[in-house]
């Protein structure tokens, strides 16, 4: 695999360390791994240097991975810290002390050993084939995973997921038979302090052989034990499992009348011993909703799942609840099942890959929408109740390593805003930007900016308005289609009709789920008047008249956004222009091509969706453009 | 393959040959498979015999296929005549003449020798695997296909196309390298009087190493008639090629500026010696369309494209023409095309395969609908101007042929419709149940014919209302999404707004598509107030409380025969429930299992449509039922 696009990988380039004489002390593996990239970026080893990384600092302060920098000290508590404080300074760090918010921040890859018929190799992916797996065996050539540990380690990730949630016939086997290439990844991640994980099948038992895989029957708890201690044989500081169970067709507990804290606490068992744990996916709903009964809320599905089972899940269960409560949505509120489990470890995540938010073919930087839902712009703050953050890769084989060059950003800043969620994600892109394009002049950065700062509101006006989403095709979920799962077994529906548009989620007349938030988000959402209008039709049904707090009425923000959207992608196109000749050929084609299309489909969202509301409520746009 | 169910094959079962005694006079291959017939129905060959078929019938009354019948003495004047003098024998025909309306009647296989990984192996296709191929290869055991060539002649079908006209890379070989596979199938078909014919990619000789396919190069036309010599030295009575160009993404002579006259001509010129033709469809328009252009009609292209060209293509070219203007939908007009060719050989083209009508999993007889396109009920008739019938295949390994039991009708219709475009569908209907249930008693005939004879009404009322179409899940076309097409670049809109829905199609006010048509039809169309309820929506855009000829607003009408279609979905599975015991067990479970999808689809049908119709326009059921 060509490497086009080494990104933020260190490299000599980065004038901080290079051609500084560095002193290290210590010894092992992460110590080595140090001493590796010091070299790699041009600095040279040294007893006499003067720029210093030794161990020895405060355990209880620093813990495993943090780190303070005192002039040209660098000073951690255990190796992990010190490559952590490396690549602190390769970044041109300042002094202070730092740690990581949260002990775990993980990758989790949707890759398939082999090419799956429908999804690709890589579920949900726009960058090629896997990193990991080619033409249904492990890659020989493990350069490629080798940076790309680089690049996780300098982006502050800690934890990956090889393999994708739903786990195929041909991926049940790397639990067994085919462990040796998980160890063989495992031992190229482990050099930048990254443990490998493993999506398994909650059926796996069935799949080799077992007649059950109710988690209450001792063969079954036999059958996790052994498969357990043979991968501890095998990869000492494995992570652990991964489940998607009971969730759009995947097996679960629910198959032999048992709960999920039944099945998430029969791995954790088998787990405990060597220190694994188990993310247990609370994507749990009916995706055999009939669109006829308006009683039923997809929304609702996870919470009313998951509270009850809140103080029953094992230690080393990590509960893995995506941020929102339906699908990785442009726009959504915060799950509120994030607020409602004091006793149990809570995992958020967030999806890298741009599934809803253009596929990778679109600029969409996401920073700016995990830091509000981390911080708690508009509903309650993730910071304040997850203890891990989780988010599906958005790399592959790709020689830019994520389909748009510009896509690189999302990975970077998810790390970033995972070791630190009060970080500015403006300050991360230009963070980004710096470490990506080294010695590009001004002018190349402050386009990038540009074009990149605000494109997730960009990107939300163009498509689904005031957080009503799924108006996209169907399956592979690129482009619009305004009723696409409008009359399917999905739970994604928008209502809209002649008069008006959106889902009643109250208390009062709706569905109920603004009931499930704490205080005084429930009553926040509850009334139209104090909602905010990113979420107004995720939570009422509003005629188009309705006047929102911005002054306009629905449907006018409906043809106003899209219009201003569509706009802006242009502009995005022409700022890209600006910086021919400035950027590498290659990259500047690449993304050149995509913003082409971003273009074109960011015009195709805006007819579709205005011309969609224009044939149903009749009204006019007041500054007469253009609606077909 | 197991053949669970013998259709209509001759058996033993077939009273009127069995115990008898006949005499065959002729020798050669085809009066060959009548002794063998003769057999295989329990007659008895008897020199002496007093049931007599016999040549010497007069070639210039009979031709080829025809035959006489003149008390117990069945005469033809060539041996593919007697064939079907037996056949017609075997069905319990009467005395009197009879010879084929149309010279050849044949059935198109959108077969694929491996398995396509989005179409499948049959394109199309809903009755299981190819007849032909298998795992790549072509089947060793071809009993079954014996089988199928028996039940084709039985029909009246005298020519097939063994593969997909869109034409991938392993079935391009078919046309040289596994020619001896096309051979094979040939001599099986060859027994029952059926000649093959094979797609063929018009990009061919660039596959096999010619840097141009340009019809105007020699070096094209010769490696054409290379290609062609070497089929007939293999296969004497090869039929022709079947091409699919400058459509959905084929290959044609547009790439080379040159017309579609050019293209089928150079085929034409390489089979003209060995008495083969060229099947050249006329399927061809703009599959990227820009559904914001409401000045491009898809309905025009055909009619655009080709009749400048009549009068232009050589004696051994087949224009093939589908029945209507768009694709197979279950009410379209028939094509002005199809009217416009004076100087052109023409073949219409049906679909036998259920794709718009229910992929054979719904019961919908096709016959009445044919029957009233053939003789001209509403729009010109078909049969005076077409020079053959083709059909694509319903067939595949299926155990009952068809998936669907009940779709062993549509076959069979079709090639005794092809023979005679006169011929009453409900006759032929009753002929099918008479000859398939040879032994039944009245309960289940008198079921079978009331389940099917409305059962194509049925579908088109709960599906798309009058004439507008398309109101289809994208790609697959199973199930309603009203909008599936809506905003695509397929060119099948429907335009429904807040205050009315369908194509203006009026040379006065739309796109001209009407004009196409010579009087009277031109001017029936032209006005809502002559054009036939039935097509009102494709020829015209009516509000919804436009009063059809019926007296019924077109509101009212979509609301009133969407129920009533459901409602006659759940009258046939009624109906079925009343024959269990009678049929035998397997055919009993598959149709009821059939039967429930159905009328869940068909409830599924009913739901959708009114609802997007009632959210649209507001306007209430005048009878009150239940609207989602």
């Amino acid at each position: 695999m060509k490497i086009v696009d080494a990104a933020w990988l260190p490299s000599e380039a980065w004038r901080p360390i290079g051609s500084r004489r560095v002193r290290v002390t210590g010894s092992g593996a992460l110590v080595d791994t140090v001493r590796d990239e010091i070299r790699a970026a041009g600095g040279s080893l040294d007893p006499d240097g003067d720029l210093v990384f030794t161990l020895g600092g405060d355990p209880d302060r620093l813990g495993e991975e943090g780190f303070e920098v005192d002039g040209d000290v660098v000073r951690a508590a255990a190796p992990h810290g010190l490559l952590h404080g490396l690549f602190h300074m390769l970044r041109g760090g300042t002094a202070g002390t730092q740690k990581p918010a949260l002990a775990r921040r993980m990758l989790d890859h949707w890759d398939n050993v082999d090419v799956h018929p429908v999804m690709g190799q890589v579920e949900r992916g726009y960058s090629g084939g896997s990193l990991f797996w080619q033409d249904g065996e492990p890659r020989r050539d493990l350069t490629r995973v080798r940076a790309y540990a680089r690049l996780l380690a300098a982006s502050g990730i800690n934890a990956v997921a090889l393999n994708n949630v739903n786990v195929h016939a041909t991926e049940a086997h790397l639990l067994t038979d085919r462990l040796g290439e998980v160890a063989e990844l495992a031992g190229v991640f482990r050099r930048y302090g990254i443990r490998v994980h493993l999506s398994v099948s909650f059926a796996a038992p069935v799949h080799h052989g077992l007649g059950t895989a109710d988690p209450l029957e001792d063969e079954v708890r036999e059958w996790w034990s052994k498969a357990t201690a043979n991968v501890y044989a095998t990869i000492p500081d494995f992570g652990g499992y991964l489940v998607k169970a009971d969730s759009e067709g995947q097996p679960g507990p629910f198959s032999y009348g048992r709960s999920h804290a039944d099945g998430a606490n029969l791995l954790a068992a088998a787990l405990a011993q060597y220190g694994g744990v188990v993310h247990w996916r609370a994507f749990v709903y009916n995706h055999r909703q009939d669109w006829r009964d308006r009683s039923v809320d997809r929304a609702r599905a996870a919470y009313d799942h998951f509270t009850p089972l809140d103080g029953t899940f094992a230690d080393n269960v990590v509960l893995q609840v995506k941020h929102g409560p339906l699908d990785f949505q442009p726009r959504e509120p915060v799950s509120p099942l994030i607020t409602a489990l004091p006793g149990t470890r809570l995992a958020v995540e967030f999806q890298v890959t741009q599934e809803y938010t253009g596929q990778q073919r679109h600029v969409c930087y996401l920073a700016p929408m995990w830091s509000e839902l981390l911080r708690g712009t508009g509903g309650p703050a993730i910071a304040e109740h997850a203890a891990e953050l989780v988010a599906v890769a958005n790399t592959g084989d790709d020689p830019f390593w994520t389909g748009h060059p510009l896509a690189q950003a999302n990975l970077y800043a998810f790390g970033r805003l995972a070791w630190d969620p009060a970080a500015d994600p403006l300050a991360v892109l230009d963070e980004w930007i710096t470490l990506t394009f080294p010695a590009a002049p001004g002018l190349l950065r402050d386009t990038l900016h540009e074009i990149m700062d605000g494109s997730w509101r960009s990107y939300e006006r163009y498509t689904a308005p005031l957080g009503v989403g799924f108006m996209v095709r169907p399956g592979h979920h690129y482009g619009p289609d305004v009723d696409g799962y409008e009359y399917t077994p999905w739970g994604t529906y928008h209502f809209a009709d002649r008069d008006g548009v959106g889902v009643d989620r109250t208390v009062a007349t709706g569905t109920g789920f603004a009931g499930q938030y704490p205080s005084p988000w429930s009553q926040t959402y509850e009334s139209p008047g104090s909602c905010p209008d990113e979420l107004a039709l995720f939570f009422h049904h509003l005629p188009y008249g309705h006047v929102l707090h911005s002054g306009r009425t629905v449907i006018q923000h409906i043809y106003d956004t899209h219009f201003a959207g569509a706009r802006e992608a242009a502009a995005m196109r022409e700022a890209w222009r600006r910086v021919s000749g400035v950027v590498a050929l290659d990259r500047y084609e690449r993304v050149a091509a995509l913003l082409d299309e971003q273009v074109r489909s960011a015009e195709e969202w805006r007819d579709q969706v205005n011309a969609y509301f224009f044939r149903k409520s009749g009204v006019p746009d007041w500054e007469g453009r253009r609606i077909y």
